[in-house]
This record gives C-alpha cells, structure tokens and sequence, in this order.
C-alpha cells in the first residue's frame, strides 16, 4: 500500500561532510550533508548547498576555496558540534588540527580519513541558500583506509545523514557490484 | 599518514536512485548514483548528473518531469541491470511495474519503497553531463517502510553506491542524533 507523504525529500543517506574555509584569516568548519555530486569525469564536480546564514560562506565567497573531510564515525561528537555553533560567536579554529594543501586557502582536517581541496568553480544561486559547486584540485587518505592503494568505504566508516529521523547512520557490508549484478537479470 | 591520491572525488556513499521517464511516450528507467541535494526547504531541489549519452535525458527534455524512485537491496538484479543496457536499444518498459501521480509524465515504480514525482526546475548543463534539478512534486512511501508516519531507512534497506570500489553497500545501524551529540563537546 502507498502513501502519499506530501512533497517531502527522501534522497538520503547522505555522506556527512565537515566543510572548512578560511573566514577572515581565521580557520572555520561546518557539517554540511546536503551534498551532490555533478558528474563523473574531469573537472570534478560536487556540490554543497548551505544556508547563507552560515559564517563559513563568507570565506568560500572571499577566497574561492574551501575543504570537504569525510569524517569518521568516531568522531561524532566533535563533527556534530560543529555544525551545532555558529562560527559568528564561537571560536571553532581549534576543534580540529589542520593542514594546508596546494589551494594555501582551503584547511584540511588531518583527523578524517579522507579530503579534499577545492576550488570554488560556480554558485548556483537560491533564495535561501549558496548551493557552491566545488572542482577537485587534490585528495587525501589515510593510509590506513586504503587497500591495494584504493580507498576502503570499510575502513573508511563514513556518518550517513538522514533529515527524516535526524539521525546519523552508519555503512553496512557490500552486497553487491555495479554493472554487474544486472547480467543475471531475466525477463519477467 | 596521508597519501595524496590524485584528484579523485571520494564525496561517496551516494543514495543510488532509479530514474524513470516518459521517451517517446514509452516509459524508460535509468540507474543514477550521482545526485545531489541543493538545498533545506521549499521548494524542495534535488540533483541528478546524467551523463548526455543517456536516453531517458531525452524524455527529461521533452516533458520536463521525471521521477526518481529509492529501491530496496532486494531488487538488486533490477537495479543494476536498467543501469547496463540503453532504453535506445532496449524496451526496459516492463523491468518495472507503473503508476502516475499529479504529474501524468513521470513514471513512478511501485515495488520501490519510496518515489517522487519531479518537476524539472532547471538544467545546469555541463560538456558532458545534463545535471538536471528537480523540484519535488509529490512523495509517495510504502506504508510497510513507515514508522510513526516517518519514513525509516532501516525498513527502506537503500541501496549506496561507491565509484572507489565500483560496490553497492548497505546501511548500517544509526550511531547518534544529529544536532544533539555535539552537546557533549569539550574543548580539548
């Protein structure tokens, strides 16, 4: 039986990313999981839609960079804090330590597991919201989340957000390959 | 330890999606991992990267509606397999069962747990890749997948997609709540 459930958003998990920028010279992180990814090729494409109330807005707009880090799911309190204060009135620089890549600009978080620089490559522009597509200049893993030198969602153990029970979820095992599992498909 | 490892985009786990549409009056359906969420609110914007070689970007184009349907791990081979092979060589109209909404042009599937109806809002067009924005119209669930009247991705089962390891993964248990363990922050 199907329900109609208004016009709700139902596109989740999503991964849970923490988003860092240098806002007035000063470092700044914000959780941000209404991501997107634009294509598959080069340039890279994704996309981070967040409100323009955010503080960490105002350094993506000045330098034309910023960071995604893929937190761990050991890191929870420290990745929900920071979306939960706004850098406006708290000091967030020393939540995390971070290092500098080729951008110079844009702080990455040496505790994820995974990130990457990015250059600011558009604004799709919303009423409420700066939704900034980012290119991918360079990423960077941890050793320890790579097998045979690919990166290991496993080992990796991402934070899956989800809007409708506010929750955050973890990875469960592989169950399948892509465009693979299809081949066995018979018609009806 | 980090190890720089190129440019890759590592923005995954992402929700895999079926994306079904109306080409030439015949109903086609397309595996899509690559979608996006813009932004918190109304209307509700969603993003889907298609690469231009695809033939339910046809049907996209010419009725500017589409739907995009969430799919249990239990129907893997499906999935996959409207993923392998082109609506532009084969009739994949009878790999899914139908019924339409407000819309009368978007296809919705009704052995996916949950579905939308979309509007196309607006198409941000790439060299490759037609990445179109939908505004979300109508959300059907099925009542099995409900709790409370909220939708509970544990009972959902979705399948998520990785390019690093070209594997669909399933979801794990949740580990928090969001906007509430970062109350447990201290400063270091």
């Amino acid at each position: 039986m199907k329900r109609k459930i208004g016009n709700q958003n139902v596109l989740y998990p999503t991964p849970v990313t923490i988003v860092g920028a240098l806002v007035n010279g000063k470092v700044n992180f914000l959780t941000v999981s209404h991501v997107g990814i634009l294509n598959a090729g080069t340039p890279h494409l994704i996309s981070f839609g967040m409100g323009k109330v955010h503080h960490t807005n105002i350094g993506i707009r000045e330098n034309k960079t910023f960071s995604v880090n893929i937190p761990s799911q050991d890191s929870i309190v420290a990745v929900d804090y920071v979306g939960l204060v706004s850098g406006n009135k708290t000091d967030k620089s020393a939540v995390f330590e971070t290092f500098f890549g080729e951008l110079k600009t844009a702080p990455l978080i040496k505790s994820c597991p995974l990130s990457m620089e990015c250059r600011l490559y558009d604004t799709y522009d919303l009423k409420t919201h700066d939704v900034f597509i980012g290119e991918v200049i360079a990423t960077y893993a941890d050793e320890a989340v790579l097998s045979d030198g690919k990166v290991d969602l496993a080992k990796v153990k991402p934070l899956l957000f989800d809007m409708s029970s506010m929750k955050y979820w973890s990875l469960g095992p592989a169950v399948g390959s892509c465009w693979s599992e299809g081949k066995q498909y018979k018609k009806p």
